[in-house]
């Protein structure tokens, strides 16, 4: 985790970089920062479906990984409301997925974010889109 | 697997069956015919995030594999293109969750499946929609 | 307008009905009820896009006056968060399209709404699910 | 239109440009390139809900009316498959909303767009995210 996590309080760090469902399936939590976070995970047999490409619940279980991180690094509490993928291309196992999450706007008790899916090498394999509410 | 499933040839069921990925969560397919599938998941510490409740990932998953199951049903290859999810309710480690997916739509090349994610005691907690590619 | 309508405040039912942009659409409000409402529009050539088919806009703005209508109908403001909508099926000039809204969950300070837009032959062609906050 | 657009053939170009609906809104096509659009509006009163506000369907037929530029502007018919919009921020009568779309992923027979309106001073009011299909 690189320099950018300087903003955000150490037991919040902690508390998201222990995700139980991420250590099972395998997601690292690679930055985390106000309003961003980047998540990764090595493609492995047991994440596939039964087409042998990596299932759709592993591709979204990353992207919600960054976008959770990103959406609570400051410590607030933030459910999410509504999420949206597009599936754009394949990968394999083998391969390493990174998941970018940014935060794209923040106004009332919301916040949208959105986050890329890359292969490593660099190829975009899915979008996400998703919005929290803010219980304050 | 009720008698439903009498629409679908036994070789697609079995392939649909051993999904490495559901097996790894612990997804169990309930039922499965031509443009319909039930899932089922009992919550797991595992299942759960940072806050201790279940994984947006995991819910995601498990109504991914009912949308997965209905949309290959037919032993036609369908790939997702387009998904989103409305978290509506919370739920806890110990309940066993419910998707339910349903096809509602097939023209052209694509098709529309519509998937309800409940509680034992029947409470909706997520409303999935996703739309699929028949390369056909 | 039926008398399903009997639980909507008279002063909220003018309002609604009242709406400058569906009036320069064409859009009626034929029905009206708490959580539930039904739009129509009969499709002319100024609803058209470049290829001759009605916008993507004009299926939109029925669905979403549908939309507004049943959210806002016991006279709490509902303000739009998120909406998607998949297009199914295409229509022509000529052709009436129904709108019809439902409220399909409503907790905490949110209410998810199910809208289906169907020619007069009750075809669907678009599928809309809508997602409010109650600022309360 | 700026010299962005020398890459568009002059009767797509024409196409595009004389669309009925956005005529009758009075929707502007400001931009177009391969893959690229912009297309600008003044919100006058006919445009407003009963809130007062702009109406959803506006905003989106603006949004929308730049995906159809962007997703048809090669000559290549594209046909919309889904939809989804975040609403951030409201706006005012008076006030010009301008959407700028980009094709953001091409492959097979889709393309996925991205559509960002703003105001005047450059405040996003809205994110809009767009699947077309390629009948080809």
């Amino acid at each position: 985790m690189g320099e950018e996590g300087s903003d955000v309080p150490e037991p919040v760090r902690e508390l998201i970089a222990d995700d139980p469902f991420c250590a099972f399936l395998g997601i690292e939590l690679e930055a985390l920062g106000a309003g961003h976070a980047r998540t990764s995970l090595r493609l492995r047999e047991v994440h596939t479906n039964f087409h042998g490409t990596p299932h759709g619940g592993v591709v979204y279980s990353l992207a919600d990984a960054a976008f959770a991180a990103a959406s609570n690094a400051s410590g607030e509490t933030a459910v999410a409301l509504e999420t949206n993928v597009s599936y754009l291309d394949a990968a394999d196992v083998g391969e390493t997925l990174v998941a970018t999450a940014e935060e794209t706007h923040r106004g009332g008790r919301t916040a949208e974010h959105r986050v890329d899916v890359r292969t490593d090498d660099d190829e975009r394999i899915a979008t996400f889109r998703g919005r929290v509410y803010l219980p304050g």
